[in-house]
């Protein structure tokens, strides 16, 4: 039985880990609807990896079907800390992800509910069931963090 | 220097590549703008590599961010046989990429003239110039071939 905020907190360990290594704090992890397996996870390593596409969601989508050996995750739901882009969300419309949960919004690069607000797309040829703002508070607290930390602010003055 | 009919043929090669491989034929190169140094190809292999992610020109753009240990491709032009879809065009945002030379529209999965119009939403955070149509005929004709076989037409009957 798969439980929203267990799920979740898989995804946000993993954006702690991508957090640690200095790339943007997004994480994700893909279970099995009926039985909750946990069949991915994953985290963004654009930097380590000299990879502008590598985004959590990415990661886990390529993991997930090459360890089901399938390209088709229909009975699966991908959480992501973080609302996916539009790269990340047409990656959710090609590998038929059967639902997605995820973290903070994202007005300014997210492509699900704002921007290019893929699966709204007419051409769309698969739509996800999206629940957003699960765990909102921590998601949202990791990136404000993360490039708070970026900028200097809150620095100890040397 | 680079010639526009002269790269799109590189990346023509690919596509036949993939068509050859049972892929869906779609290549791509990418090429440096100033020089029209060759830095990278690539081809569909989301059967070969059961990764629905694995397009021609995600291919093309890790590839090339790995070669020349950068992730942003504002001085290179991206050739690719197909209107890249939503997927590969918020790649190509995300890369930075200068400019994109396309073969064939695709009016049910692109996402850069038609669909999600990556380039044209406001939260797009970078936009590369766009030419689309060249040598559209073989471009297209690859496509159609691929589909045409695939649905058995024209097949010698048993």
């Amino acid at each position: 039985m798969l439980k929203v905020e267990t799920a979740m907190a898989t995804a946000i360990e993993e954006a702690k880990k991508a957090f640690a290594a200095g790339e943007v704090p997004i994480g994700a992890a893909l279970f099995h609807k009926k039985s909750g397996r946990l069949i991915a996870v994953g985290h963004n390593k654009t930097k380590a990896l000299n990879d502008p596409t590598w985004h959590a969601e990415m990661e886990v989508i390529k993991k997930a079907c090459q360890s089901l050996e399938t390209t088709y995750l229909n009975d699966y739901v991908l959480f992501t800390t973080v609302e996916p882009c539009a790269m990340c969300a047409t990656a959710c419309a090609h590998a038929k992800v059967g639902e997605i949960y995820f973290g903070a919004y994202d007005v300014k690069s997210g492509g699900t509910i704002n921007g290019a607000r893929i699966f709204n797309q007419q051409t769309c040829h698969h739509k996800p069931e999206v629940y957003g703002g699960i765990m909102e508070g921590i998601c949202q607290g990791l990136i404000r963090d993360f490039f708070k930390e970026k900028r200097g602010v809150g620095a100890v003055p040397s």
